[in-house]
C-alpha cells in the first residue's frame, strides 16, 4: 500500500481526492487499489467533509510521517507550495504537482533534489491539464531528437479568439464573456498576457531539450492587441489567429522559445483547436509531427493527470507498463447491431418516411438521400426492406 | 548496458537498427546510451551491410545468449514471429514488437507468459505507428475509466477517402493512386476490408477495458462500397466520410467494438485528419475526450515507437520518469528576433512594397493589409518605420 497526502483542498486538490477515493461523479471505483489517501492539508475548516478525519493543518505531521510515500502539492503559487515541495523531497517523499509556476521556475533544482533523496518529482498536470504530453514526450518519443514544439497552451485566450472569430465579439467583450462563464479569472493578466503559456512552453522545452529553459528566456507577447480587423483578414486568407507557445531547436544547438499570437493556416491541425481546448504539436526526427489534443484545464482533467502520476510512482516497482489483460471473454462484447444512431441512407428512386431529406446543389433526381432518426442497423434494414438501397453509412454522434 | 537483438531486417527492423545505432538520416547520436545492438536475425545475406558482423541466421544463437536482454520482433505475420516471441519470453528476454496481428490474436497469453518469466512484452508501435497512444492510455489515463475509443486507425483507407473528397477520384482510382505512391500494398485487402483497423481496435480495447478483445468479436466493414455520391452528400451536410474503429464501454460492462465507415461531423476533430495520418480519440471519465494524432505508419515513425519501448525497458530500474534537466543555460537560448517568417501587417493609409496585398470582401479603404516576404521581426520593423502600423502578426510556416 502506498500512502498519499494532498496539500490544498481547492479545485485540483479536491478533484484528486475524488479520484483517489473513488467518490467522483460517475466513478465506480478507486483510481488504483495500491494507493490510499491518508492526509489532506488545508488551513480552512472541513469538519463537515466526508474526509474530515484526513484533514491536518500542520505540514510537519505529513513531513514526519514515515508512512507517507507521495505528496500531491495542489496549493498553487510559488510560496509555501515551493517550501513544502522542498521539505517533502528532503524527507524522501515523492512529489506530484500541477503547479506550472513552481516547475517553470525551479524544475531543474527540484528534479535534482528528488534524485538526491531517492524520490520522484512528477508534474504531468502542469502542461495541458488532462492531456498526456510530458510522459509521451519523455518516454514514447525517447528515440527522437526533438526539432520543435508548438502548442495552443492556454484555453482562456483560445476561447477569446474562438468567440472573436465565430461571434464577431471584440477582444474586450469576448474576455468579459469568458469571465462570466468561468473560463477566465477576474484578474486575467496571467492568461491574456501569455505568462501561463510561457510557463508551459518552458516546461515542455526543458523536457525536450534537456536543460532548464527559464521564463525570462522566453519572450512573451499576449493577445490584447489583436483586433476584429485582424480576425477578418485571417479569415479572408484561410488562416486562424492563435496564441502559440513555440520552442525551436536550431541546428547550432541553441533553442528559440517564445509566446506570441500567430496566423495559422487552416490546413494546420492546430487551426481547428477551438474554445477552451489545448493542443501541442511535437516534431521528432523519427516520428515527424505528432499532436496531443484535449481539455487543457478543469478540475477532473487536471486531477486525472495528477493521480496518474501518483499511480505511476506507486506502480514503479511493477514490471509491465501495460495493465495485464485477462483471458478473452466472448460474452464480454455485444454486437454492433445493438448500437443506435442516425444513418445516412441513399436510395434509387425510392423515398423514405420519417427521415430528413438531404438537398444537394447538383441533385440527381433518380436518387434520394436521407438522415434517419436514431436506430439500430436491424431497424434501419427493416425500414429499407424492398427499397433500392444505394448506400447506408453510420453517422458518428 | 542492455543488449538488443532485432529479428527481421525489413522496413521496421532496419529503421530500429538505424535509431539504436545512431545511423539514421539527420540523427546525431544513438537513441540511448544504455542500449547496445548485438544481433540482427535475417535469413537473407547482408554481408555488405555496415552491421554485417551483427547478422545471424539461427534464432537459437539469440535465445541462448544470456547477454541478450531485449528482443525486437520485426518479422511480421503470425508464424515464426509468434514462435520466436514465445521462445524469447520463455528464455526470460523482454520482447518489443510492432506486430499487430500477433498482439491482437495472442496478446493476453503473451503478456501472461512475459509476467511468468519476469520479462516485459511491449507493443506501442502496433497501433498508430509513431503516435504515442498505448502508453498514454495505460499510464497517463490510469485514473480514468475509459468510456469510448474512436479512431482513424488505417492510413491507406484514410488516404483513399481524402483523395475521393479532394480530387473527386473514384474508390478504384484512389486505390490505384495509393498503390502507385506506396501508401497501399499490391494486395490491399487487409487495409481496404478493415482487417488492419480491426486488429488495432482490438489492442486498444484490450488495454482500455482489461480483457482481451479478439478480432472475431469485432464486426468489420471495409470501404469498398463507398461511392463518390456518398462523398458528395457528406460534403453537402458538413460531414466527412471516415473509416473508424470504435470500442464503446456500455453501462452494463459489455463492450461494443467494430470497424465501419462513418459520417463524421466537420466540427469533430477526427474529420480534419487527412491523408495517411491517423488519430485516436479516447474518452475518459475524468479527462473527457483526448486525441492523439500523427503518422500512423512508415519506417522511422514505427521504428521510433519500437525503440522507445526498448528504452523504457532499459530504463525500468531508473527512478525518474523524466530525463533530468541540467541547470539553466542562459546562453542556450536565442532571441525570437532571430526567427525569419512571413508577417501579416495591417497599415492605416500607408502601403508596403514587396509584399502580397490581402484583398477582403468588405474592404476598408483607409487600411491596407499584407503578407510580407519571410524576414525577422527587426527587419519587418525597419521596413515599417514611419508607417502607421495597426497590426503585425507572425504567420506560422
Amino acid at each position: 500500500m502506498v500512502n498519499v497526502a494532498v496539500l490544498g483542498y481547492g479545485v485540483v486538490g479536491s478533484g484528486a481526492v475524488e479520484l483517489l477515493t473513488g467518490t467522483g461523479e460517475g466513478q465506480t471505483k478507486k483510481a488504483d487499489d495500491l494507493v490510499e489517501l491518508k492526509y489532506i492539508l488545508d488551513i480552512r475548516d472541513f469538519s463537515e467533509s466526508p474526509f474530515a478525519s484526513c484533514f491536518v493543518k500542520d505540514f510537519s505531521v505529513i513531513e514526519n510521517d514515515p508512512e507517507i510515500d507521495i505528496v500531491v502539492e495542489a496549493i498553487g503559487g510559488a510560496g509555501v507550495a515551493l517550501e513544502f515541495t522542498e521539505r517533502a523531497l528532503k524527507a524522501g517523499k515523492s512529489v506530484v504537482t500541477s503547479n506550472k509556476e513552481v516547475v517553470a521556475k525551479h524544475g531543474s533544482r527540484l528534479l535534482q533534489m528528488a534524485k538526491e533523496n531517492n524520490a520522484i518529482y512528477l508534474f504531468e498536470a502542469s502542461v495541458g491539464g488532462g492531456i498526456p504530453v510530458l510522459r509521451p514526450l519523455s518516454e514514447c518519443m525517447a528515440a527522437n531528437e526533438i526539432l520543435e514544439i508548438c502548442g495552443i497552451l492556454n484555453g482562456t485566450t483560445n476561447y477569446i479568439f474562438s468567440r472573436m472569430i465565430d461571434a464577431g465579439l471584440s477582444f474586450e467583450d469576448a474576455l468579459k464573456e469568458a469571465q462570466e462563464k468561468g473560463f477566465a479569472e477576474q484578474d486575467p493578466t496571467a492568461d491574456v498576457e501569455g505568462f501561463d503559456a510561457c510557463r508551459k512552453i518552458c516546461i515542455l522545452a526543458s523536457i525536450a531539450f534537456g536543460f532548464h529553459v527559464l521564463p525570462e528566456q522566453v519572450k512573451t507577447t499576449g493577445i490584447s492587441n489583436v483586433t476584429l480587423e485582424d480576425v477578418a483578414y485571417a479569415e479572408a486568407t484561410a488562416h486562424k489567429i492563435k496564441l502559440l507557445g513555440r520552442a525551436i531547436h536550431n541546428q547550432d544547438g541553441t533553442i528559440c522559445a517564445y509566446v506570441e499570437p500567430h496566423f495559422v493556416k487552416n490546413e494546420n491541425p492546430l487551426s481547428s483547436v477551438e474554445g477552451v481546448f489545448n493542443a501541442v504539436t511535437i516534431k521528432g526526427t523519427a516520428t515527424g509531427d505528432v499532436m496531443f489534443y484535449g481539455q487543457g484545464a478543469g478540475k477532473l482533467p487536471t486531477a486525472s493527470a495528477v493521480v496518474a502520476d501518483v499511480i505511476a510512482i506507486a506502480r514503479q516497482m511493477e514490471r509491465s507498463a501495460y495493465r495485464l489483460w485477462s483471458e478473452p471473454r466472448l460474452e464480454g462484447t455485444v454486437s454492433v447491431d445493438t448500437l443506435s444512431n442516425v444513418w445516412y441512407v441513399r436510395l434509387l428512386e425510392d423515398t423514405l418516411d420519417n427521415a430528413e431529406k438531404i438537398e444537394t446543389a447538383n441533385e440527381n433526381f433518380a436518387e434520394n438521400a436521407y438522415f434517419t432518426l436514431p436506430m439500430t442497423r436491424p431497424e434501419v434494414d427493416a425500414q429499407l426492406e424492398g427499397k433500392k438501397v444505394l448506400s447506408i453509412i453510420r453517422v458518428l454522434d
